[in-house]
């Protein structure tokens, strides 16, 4: 069991290290957010960006208040509904930080039995500001 | 000690699934090679169009046969050179299968006691078949 047990850890130490590898590395503005509690699980610095703060603060933030809302629904209810489900592009939305658009791309999975929202996010702008224009 | 295991396995099915989710998502080609066995680990399905076979024929596959090689050296030597530690850029590789050219960016990291090369990838070519050109 201990072997068992040490095996895991350095298995789970893999995956940990190579999905901030990724984070890192990747030019996306990626984040994680647990639908559980609303709040930002991790990003990367491209995302910490994109909504114009330090990547340290916007960790455990509350997602939904990181974007204006529309006077209607709910950040999280906008990019989990599911009418939209079979929709696979962005929903755009503005930083509140910045006021500036951005195209967000959600997608919701289960792990470890935890409802989480990916979300890829994008600048909208003028050619040259942002090179994930909505389609 | 058995719920320890438990909360262990959870956190772990928790990290490789945010990295499938993230790799599945990025338009970013990408591949993690173990440095050990020279193999391709996993890659997305952007990278393996890019190499130009099927994602479940490379995983496992020696990493420098996908590239044509230089006549001087092995292609992980290349991108793994402590020469170029400090140089950040691609290195312009073809890919055997397509003979097209590639820029590889290429990144040594330690995951779990083990060096692995963690890779993006991007075709070189002219205006609109690859946005990211070597700068």
């Amino acid at each position: 069991a201990q072997l068992a047990l040490e095996r895991d850890y350095e298995a789970q130490r893999d995956s940990d290290t190579r999905l901030r590898v990724l984070m890192e590395s990747t030019d996306d503005a990626v984040a994680f957010v647990s639908l559980a509690s609303g709040r930002v699980s991790e990003l990367n610095a491209t995302a910490a960006s994109i909504l114009g703060q330090a990547a340290g603060d916007l960790v455990g933030s509350a997602f939904s208040d990181l974007f204006q809302g529309d006077g209607q629904r709910d950040v999280i209810e906008r990019l989990t509904d599911p009418d939209r489900a079979d929709q696979r592009g962005p929903v755009e939305m503005t930083a509140r930080k910045t006021g500036r658009p951005v195209a967000v791309t959600p997608r919701v999975f289960r792990a470890a039995g935890e409802r989480m929202l990916f979300c890829r996010m994008a600048e909208i702008g003028p050619a040259g500001t942002g090179s994930d224009a909505l389609t």
